[in-house]
C-alpha cells in the first residue's frame, strides 16, 4: 500500500467554539464524500474554549467533486460557527523569499526546496541589495532589487506589493531580511509573512541580539521563527531552538553558531506552514507537527 | 472550561487492517453514546497496511453505560476485524517495581508518583536484595525480597508470580533489576514488563554497556526503555535518549552521567504506558505521545 | 595509575590582566613545589584583556607545605597583579539549602549528594515553611524554619545570618526558595548564593514565568541558575537549559515539565561551583566545565 | 586587544607517558621562545598512563625562528619520550572531498568553507559518478571522476592516489562516498581519511542503516564521523549526533531527517581536525573541543 501522492491529498483546517460531536460530524462529512482520512490531529484550548483540528485526507477516491465537498463542509461549519480552510495538494503555495546580505538562510531554503523538503514554488527572490543575485541565479530564480531609504521606502514597498500580487505570492519568508516591513505593507499584502529573529524571543528583541547575549553572559543562544505583525518581534511564534554558548564565545563566534540555529528553525517553520500544520489564534500558534 | 478529571475519562486503543471509514465509524459510535472526544491520534503503517488509533474521551456525560458502549465497539470491531482495548480512568493500573542495588530509578519513579506524574498504584516493590528496603519504607510501600541463585530461581520466580497475582499487578517495571526474568516467568505472568537497558540499543546489548562504550570510544551514551521479551534486550523499544560522552569520561563517570539518562528514559516510558499511549505491533511500538 | 583521591588534590583559580608568560610562571611555581598538574584550563577575555585560569593538581607528593606554596603563589600574584584562590580538596565546602514548599530541587540535591555527585557538607536546611521538614529528616539534616512577613523579615534574616555563620556556611543554595533575600542579607552574608529561576533569563524575569510563557506562546521553556545579587534575576548566569513546549501545554503542564529542567540546571551549577570551576568577572561567569 | 590572526598562530600537539612536570616543561620552552599561549588543554588517560596536550599559541612575537623552536621541542620530547606535531596557521591543510550521488554533505562542506568556518584549501573533488559535477563547478573546484567496478578498482585507486599526491592533499573527506576504500589505498595514502556513517555506531554498521533502524524500531537515529581504517565502520570515532525518530517515519523520512544529522556531524569532525583538536590513540580519539 503506497503513500498517497501529495498531489492527490488535501488538508482541512478548522477552528470553532468547543462542543460535543465536532470530530464525528467532520469525519462523517469527509467519509460521506469518499475522502480517506490519513492523519487527524486536534487540540482544545480549554481556557478559551476553542477547538482546533487538522485533517489530512486522500482525495483520490472522492465520490463527489471539490465544490460539492466544500458546500458540505460550509454547511457543517455554519452550524458549528466554524472557521475553516481546505487546501488541495495539487496546488503548490507560491513563496517569495526576502533577503539582504546574509546568505545562510537563503541557501538552506533553496537547497531544501531542491531536495524536495519544501513543497512550494519560489517564483522570485526580493532584496534591498545586489549581494545575493548570484545565489538566486544558480537556482534560476528571478532576483528583484529594491534599494530602501527612509525616503524611498513607501514607494518601494508599493512596488514590492505590486510584484508579489503579479506573481500571486501566498507567503513571504524574511530570510534575515534587514529591513522592517511597514505596518502598511503587512496590512495591504494581507497574506502570511514568516520572519526569523536571531534570539530566543522574548529575550533580546530588537537590534543586535548576539551583542546583547554576550553582554548578559547567557549560556544558550537561540532563534525564533514567527509570523510578522506590525508589532516588531511580537508576532505569533511558530518555532524556536537554541545552541550552547559559553564565556569562550565572542559576538562573531555566536554569529557563526547562530547561523545553524537560524536556518534550521526557519526552515522547520516554513515547512510546517507549507504543509498546513500551523493555525494562528490570537497571538499564538497551534502547530500540528 | 476545566480539564476533565482523569477519573472520568477513558481511552480506546484500536488496531486493524487499514481501510476507508474507520475514523468515521469509531467517532460515530462514541458520539452516539455521548462520549466527548478530547484527543484522537492515529497512524497507518503503510507497508503492513495496519491502522492504529488512540481516542481519549470524556465519559462524564455518556448517555449509556460502559457495558453498552463496549458492546457497540465490539460490534464495529467485529466488522473491521479490529483488536481493541478500552481503559477507564477511574481504574488505576497496579505497578510492581523490581530493583536490585541501584536506587536512582527507584527514587525517580517513587518521587514522580508522589508528585502526581505517574497515575498508578504501587502496591509492592520486589528485590533480590535487602539493600533498598529503607527507600521503600520511606514511601510506605511493602518490600519483598526474593534472593535468586541458579538453583532457587525457578522456585523464587514461582513465588514472585504468585505475589504479583495476589496483588493483581498490571505492569512490572524493572528499575535496574540485575536479574534476567526467565521466558517462563514472562509467559506465565502474561502482562507487560518494562525494562531499562543502560545503552542505546542495539548498540552495547548484554553486560557492562558502559565498559563497552569506553572501549569503543563513543561520543554519546544512551539508555533504552523496552518491553521485556524472552529475547534479552530485543523487545519492542518504547523510548531512548542519550547524553554526551568524551575522552574525559571513565567508566565510573559514564555510570554517573548514565543515571540521569536511565531514570528519565524509564519514567517517560512508564508514564506513556500508564496513559495508554503505547501500542505494540510485532517487535515495534506505536507511541502516541 | 589510579585517579588521585579528591581529598589529596587542590585547585588554583586565578584572574589577572593578560600578558605573556603567565601560564609558564604558574606551571613553574607548582612544579617547583612538587605539585602534579592534573587539569589546566584557561581563558582570555580579549575585549577586557583579562586572563583566567583554573589549575587542578595532585598534592600528594608536594615537596613543601601549603603555607610555603601559598607564599610562592602570592609572590607571583603580586608581580602579575593577580587575584587568586587556592582550594584544597580535603576541606569540603559547607552548604545551606533554602527551600519553601516545592520539593523537587531539594530531593535532587540531597539524592545527588548522597550518591556522591556533590562533594560538600550540608549542615542545615533553612525554610520559611514547615512543609519539607520530613524530607530533611529522612536525610538526617537539621531543618530550621524562619517564617517571613514584611514586618519580621529584617529580624529573621538577621537570625538566618547568625545561624549560617555559626555553621560556617560557604554557600547558600536557593532551591526554589520563594522569598527574595534582601540586599542587606547578601551584603552581610558576603559569600556566594546560587538561585534557580524557572525561566530562560532574561526572558520572563520576575514572577510567574510559566504563566508568562503560556501567555507569549513560546515553544521552549527554560531554567537559569545564577548567583544572587541585589538586582533580582540579574546576577551572573552559571547555567541554563530548556525543554520543548507546545500549544498543548497548560501552565500546570509547564510547571511539571519545568521541574526536570530546574533541578538538572541547578544541580549542574552547584556541582561546578563546588568543584571550583566557576569564576565571576563583572556580571558574567567563566565556567571551566 | 584583538584576536590573533590565525595565520600567525601555531598549535603544538603532544602525547607521551604521563609523568610530573610535562606541563611546566612545555610552557617554559614556548615562553622561552617568545610564544604566547592562547589556549592549552590537556588530558591524562589514567588507565593507559598517557598524557595528551594541545597548546595553541600566538607566534607573532616569537624571539626565535621556527626551526629553533622545533629543535627545542624535539629536545624536550626526547627526554619525555614524546610524540609531537607542530602546526603553523599560515599553512592551510589541503582537503580532497570524495562524493558519489548524495549532495547534502558536499553542499554543507563547501558553503561552510566559503563562509570561513573551515580553514583549509579544497583543491579537488573526487567522485565515482558525474552527478555532482555542477556543484563543484559552482564553487570553481576541479571535479575528477573515477568510475569504479570490481575490475577497475585497483587501477582507479592507483590513479586517485597519484592525483592526491600531485595536489599534496593532507586530508580526504568521504562525504557520503558510496565506495569502500581498500586497505591498500589507506595504507599507501598514509594520511587521515574522515568518513561519515549514517548511523549511531556501533549500532547499524554496514549497509542500509536506516532500513535497519526502521526494522528495529529505534526512537533515535544517528550519524558517526570517524577516521577510516581497514576495518569498515570500526575506525576511531571523532563525533556523533542523533535526531528523534518515531513510528511515523518511513525509511525515506529517516533518510531526509538523517541528512541534517550527517552533515552537521561530519562538518564538526572536519572542523576539529582542521583546527588540530583531534589526537588519535589506539582506536579512540581525544578531541579538545
Amino acid at each position: 500500500m503506497p503513500a498517497s501522492p501529495p498531489t492527490q491529498t488535501a488538508t482541512l483546517l478548522v477552528c470553532c467554539p468547543d462542543r460535543r460531536g465536532i470530530v464525528a460530524a467532520l469525519a462523517q462529512v469527509l467519509h460521506g464524500h469518499g475522502a480517506n482520512i490519513l492523519e487527524a490531529d486536534q487540540h482544545t484550548d480549554r481556557e478559551a474554549g476553542i477547538f482546533f483540528q487538522r485533517i489530512h485526507f486522500d482525495a483520490r477516491e472522492m465520490l463527489t467533486d471539490r465544490a460539492t465537498l466544500e458546500r458540505a463542509i460550509a454547511e457543517v461549519a455554519g452550524r458549528l460557527d466554524m472557521q475553516w480552510r481546505l487546501e488541495f495538494g495539487d496546488r503548490l503555495k507560491r513563496v517569495a523569499i526576502f533577503v539582504s546580505k546574509y546568505d545562510h538562510c537563503l541557501w538552506d531554503l533553496l537547497l531544501r526546496h531542491r531536495a524536495g523538503e519544501l513543497r512550494c514554488e519560489i517564483p522570485l527572490i526580493v532584496s534591498n541589495h545586489e549581494t545575493l543575485r548570484d545565489v538566486a541565479e544558480q537556482f534560476g530564480i528571478p532576483y528583484h532589487v529594491f534599494p530602501i531609504s527612509k525616503e524611498t521606502k513607501p514607494a518601494q514597498e508599493e512596488a514590492e506589493i505590486a510584484l508579489l500580487r503579479e506573481h500571486d505570492v501566498d507567503l513571504v519568508v524574511l530570510a534575515r531580511y534587514m529591513q522592517v516591513l511597514s505596518a502598511d505593507f503587512l496590512q495591504r499584502f494581507a497574506r502570511p509573512v514568516i520572519n526569523i529573529h536571531h534570539s530566543f524571543l522574548p529575550a533580546f528583541s530588537g537590534a543586535r541580539p548576539y551583542h546583547q547575549a554576550v553582554e548578559r553572559g547567557v549560556k544558550l543562544i537561540g532563534a525564533t521563527a514567527h509570523y510578522a505583525t506590525s508589532d516588531l518581534d511580537e508576532g505569533p511564534i511558530i518555532e524556536q531552538d537554541v545552541a550552547r554558548a559559553s564565556h569562550r564565545h565572542s559576538v562573531s563566534d555566536l554569529v557563526q553558531r547562530g547561523r545553524d540555529v537560524e536556518r534550521n528553525t526557519l526552515s522547520r517553520a516554513v515547512r510546517w506552514h507549507l504543509e498546513d500544520r500551523v493555525l494562528v489564534h490570537g497571538n499564538k500558534t497551534v502547530v500540528f507537527e
